[in-house]
């Protein structure tokens, strides 16, 4: 792989050298995915002095790659004109993303320098949900009738397809109102004898996506099905646009980084993703505040707990000690099962029918797990303090803690999905909290009972 | 979507009737990805009994579709004979994969019965490391020369493409001795006028992979470029073989679970991901004891803090019903940190030079955070307590606890990073056990500070 900031050392000691016809030559060299990634590591009037010397197409490409942020940067410090001609080169569902993260006013100001037919397709795309798969496909599709032979389709790619820049996976076979009838792949139109009708080859149980479909299920789909693209239609089935795999890609890994996210408590629905490591240093603390806010609210429950055995706490203050190592472990094993259950709801592994069999295998493990930490405890401590009922407490503690950590951390996934909401949501603080809860209490119970009656 | 439960209690209603022909026909109806859905979801004599009465390219296709334990359950309880046709209907990496994961015996039965030219080549698949671009590559790939004319491609392709069954995204321009010289896209081919020679229109800075490259430089090179393929090389630059994309989704959701296994702890070095939530339960303990035994240490060390502390704990009782409090909100925030900064540097968000800045950046987010907690467990303290020195204590604890958890979180990563470990493992486990240790440290001595002289 490219080394991104040798290449950055590289081309800042040319650019201090001013000369620019080597940069030029340079930079126009480099695939615009390594572009991308250099233009991501510099500094912006770095960048931009670059990004002005790359050839339009190369530049439209750049665009496309970069993160919305940069998008707009760039494009924002171009002059109108420029801006503009980069912009009319962009696919159409690129164009409206780019021209949807600008403001009104700046977007407005480009729709209007477009060309006519252009801009008309764009505003389209800017009235659906960007997060719906209106708002994700491409309108530019090559649509045949099912009456062409594949020769008439060859001819008319040849001629149509360059033109409108259209990406090439499959044909879709439509009538005259734009109805979408059949799907045709393109490795069937190169391996078919010519004078074959489409009809003949078109495959009619078409997997398609509505315009209104979300996001989440527009993955489910890609996933599932593993095509390089699919067709988008409207209620009437008319096709609108298509969305390809490589639009999927980003939004898969956005999906799963929000996954992980909230599942150490961080929330992305009042906050964009993005501004939570890099953006505005208040959107991240509103991003994480609440879950800590419950987990506070949940360890105060605790601090009671704990308080409630006061008497314990001051005739046995040893007892204390203990606390974070039954609280550390149980959380530690609850964090695991709902790690396990949570990942496997969400990749399709695991299924709401087989939650009974789960909860019991891991119930298994977390006793048996439980029961070889609960033992090696009570002989640390019986060792250590001398103490042998004072080590079966510890240990008889550690070994409900943990079992009961591993039925709580594979339970509540499927409570939480089986009541619609999402499983990863605030799984890690959750769990640890509710363990402490748990935790605190029965150790103090079976103190009390054990203990406090031998001394 | 399809509900699968819905699906399989109307076939299990057609089995019981007995009405094969029916059941025949509509198993055949249903596009592979829904059979592979729904045969994951039956028991495994109903599974057998439909698979079956499938036709034989349909189950050739949905064994492709298919997790690996019931690639191998179902192609070793068909007789030999059909599994053997079924196995030569798939691609070859396809039916490489199948063939690797039967015992060696079982599968050299297959290998032998194969018709020879396809024996050979999966023979030679089965040489690499399933975990190299080697092991995952499909060999068969349809290469043409420079000197041939878009016309001649096009005829080659109606020819040969559809007699091996290739899959056609790009055409690859090899030299008589097989060297990689240039890649065409169909796109290109079918744009381009019939009469132009193919060295005008290949691509010659050609992005592609070695045969010994590792399974995570082969999802970091498709993520970057974005390609539906990319050709394989081996050290003299012959081209091997092809690996498209829908191959390497499976394997970025490996990874992607691979990673989350990790920051709870859970290890996939020794055991098989896909053993730890449903295979032998051994090995599901063996995945994840270790991390747990590692927790075990650090609490212990934790435990030896407070003990550090006896004679505070019996001057002072009520300062333990605290200790669940501190350790979980620290534990919580660092967590937030560790699991930000881990998933940057998967997604390359966020990279080794911008380290400083991020910690800067948390830290002074996590001190803003614990400013606010610790105000708010202050008063919260003194109006339960009635005790003013106590609420401070513990109020300043907690910022400096939540404080120094983040920089812990935010710091950890790349510390591990730099050291050429994954920062993934054991993020979770590591941080809350650490801030344990180190919070309670804290606690005490500001206890021991401020409480103890005022008693």
């Amino acid at each position: 792989m490219l080394n991104v900031s040798n290449v950055i050392d590289r081309l800042r000691e040319i650019m201090a050298d001013e000369t620019f016809t080597q940069l030029k030559d340079e930079l126009n060299a480099y695939h615009v995915a390594d572009l991308a990634d250099i233009f991501q590591d510099m500094k912006p009037d770095e960048r931009l002095m670059c990004f002005k010397l790359l050839d339009l197409e190369k530049a439209a490409d750049v665009i496309e790659y970069l993160p919305a942020n940069l998008q707009v940067e760039i494009l924002g410090d171009l002059d109108e004109e420029t801006a503009s001609r980069i912009i009319t080169r962009l696919p159409h569902d690129a164009a409206a993303d780019v021209l949807g993260d600008m403001e009104e006013d700046e977007s407005e100001t480009y729709l209007e320098k477009l060309p006519h037919k252009f801009s008309e397709e764009v505003r389209e795309l800017l009235t659906y949900n960007e997060d719906t798969a209106g708002g994700m496909m491409n309108p530019a599709v090559l649509t045949v009738n099912s009456d062409m032979s594949v020769l008439d389709v060859l001819n008319y790619i040849r001629t149509k397809a360059e033109h409108d820049r259209m990406e090439l996976y499959y044909l879709y076979v439509v009538d005259k109102q734009n109805h979408l009838l059949g799907v045709v792949s393109l490795r069937k139109l190169l391996t078919t004898s010519i004078d074959t009708v489409v009809e003949d080859i078109m495959i009619s149980d078409i997997v398609k996506l509505h315009v209104d479909d979300y996001s989440d299920s527009v993955t489910e789909e890609f996933m599932k099905y593993q095509y390089n693209a699919l067709p988008v239609v409207d209620f009437y089935n008319r096709l609108k646009g298509m969305i390809t795999w490589d639009d999927v890609h980003d939004l898969v890994q956005e999906e799963t980084t929000e996954e992980i996210y909230a599942s150490s408590g961080i929330s992305t629905d009042v906050v964009d993703e993005d501004e939570i490591i890099s953006g505005n240093i208040l959107n991240a603390i509103r991003a994480r505040t609440p879950w800590l806010f419950i987990t506070l609210i949940g360890e105060f429950i605790a601090v009671n707990v704990a308080n409630h055995y006061d008497h314990t706490l001051t005739a046995l203050p040893v007892i204390a000690i203990f606390m974070p190592l039954l609280a550390g472990l149980g959380g530690n094993i609850g964090t695991q099962s709902i790690t396990l259950m949570v990942r496997g709801l969400s990749t399709g592994q695991i299924t709401m029918s087989t939650a009974f069999n789960h909860i019991i295998r891991e119930t298994f493990i977390g006793f048996v797990i439980g029961g070889f930490f609960g033992i090696l405890v009570t002989i640390v401590t019986w060792g250590w303090k001398h103490n042998i009922e004072l080590g079966a407490v510890v240990g008889a503690a550690m070994i409900i803690n943990m079992t009961l950590a591993t039925i709580i951390g594979t339970f509540t996934p499927f409570a939480l999905k089986s009541a619609k909401i999402d499983p990863a949501v605030a799984s890690g603080p959750v769990i640890a909290t509710t363990i402490d809860v748990l935790g605190l209490a029965i150790y103090f119970t079976l103190v009390s009972v054990f203990l406090m009656k031998t001394i």
